[in-house]
């Protein structure tokens, strides 16, 4: 079966007020303060739901959509390491140890740049100073025929939103309210008229959204 | 990560009156006439959310849990064919033509022999002629540490559930009345006080439950 790769968000975790990552990401607080987000529900299954000895839940059951078909991601550089400027040679290789999670090439974005890391388990970043446009040409490339995930943090995620490059993402509205942090939403007034959008709570009180994007297939 | 392997039902679709199937099982209507069960949501992606070039919605993503983890699966004989009593000479191999869905060795119950027939997607059939608790030791031997799932049809689900030995279970409750067929119910009263349910519905009216075994996990 012939496909055309998609463009995805998949499981971002946003507050009731619009946040989806704190202010500031520090060593110590990687996503700026706003665990709160990732409180609510456990035993994200991001490889599957039989690679945790959990109850298959409705929540595991949606966050196991993650890996499925993925063939590269796109981050923020605030998502792999807190530094800011050129990069010091720290030998810092992510938040991930020696297992990252992604299992796939890794499109960095910064304007530093920097060697390619390469892991035994598939994963390698690429650091690439780029738009959101080039950024994707590039991550098409490394993505051997498999869809590209938009990996955050929110103002990445943001950034392709507003160049209209997002073909599916799924939201994961968490009862939270932050009060401050990083808005997925700043400057997106109106993006759910280019969408339709599913709604499903959850029995722990979060709501999944699965936004797909008007006239992305033939349906 | 060490884990014990499961006993699953995924994707059980079930009508507001209990039934699983139709009646009768013939060549012409594989599922005893029963086609308003499948009707109400399409697209199902057994294989991943990716497989489809349709939207990502909740009802493809609870779906796409089917396949994940799976290392063998136990069917009824009346899922494998319409045939009744010694096997007929006829070359049958199933509904699923040269590609069955399943890719993982298939148990298929019969108290008649045959020879396992193999294809080139990694799915075999082996005839077993053995209860509920012999045909899980035959099929755990085949699942190569993966889970086992009990694909049906309904007589086969419940005669698990009768044995206590199902860890999970994904059915899928369609808002149809059928009126009659092969019930999933029928000896099973108080069956669900052995579980903890989620209910989830999804915006075309179906709801998603997700039975999990008390003491499955140390959760």
């Amino acid at each position: 079966m012939s496909r055309r790769p998609r463009v995805r968000v998949d499981l971002l975790n946003v507050s009731l007020d619009g946040y989806a990552a704190g202010s500031t990401v520090t060593f110590d607080e990687p996503i700026g303060g706003a665990s709160e987000l990732f409180g609510t529900f456990d035993g994200r299954v991001i490889a599957g739901v039989h690679t945790a000895d959990a109850p298959i839940t409705a929540d595991r059951t949606f966050t196991s959509v993650w890996g499925q078909g993925v063939g590269v991601e796109i981050m923020g550089r605030g998502k792999f390491g807190p530094q800011r400027g050129p990069w010091p040679a720290d030998g810092w290789r992510g938040w991930w140890g020696d297992e990252p999670p992604f299992r796939t090439p890794v499109v960095v974005l910064t304007h530093h740049a920097h060697e390619p890391i390469t892991f035994d388990n598939g994963t390698s970043f690429h650091f690439v100073d780029a738009d959101a446009a080039g950024a994707l040409d590039h991550a098409t490339e490394l993505a051997d025929g498999g869809d590209i995930r938009i990996g955050g943090g929110p103002s990445t995620v943001r950034q392709f939103l507003e160049s209209d490059l997002v073909d599916f993402m799924h939201l994961a509205i968490v009862p939270v309210v932050l009060g401050g942090g990083t808005s997925l939403w700043a400057g997106l007034g109106n993006i759910h008229e280019r969408f339709d959008i599913e709604s499903v709570a959850t029995p722990n009180g979060v709501v999944h959204q699965f936004w797909n994007r008007h006239g992305r297939s033939g349906e």
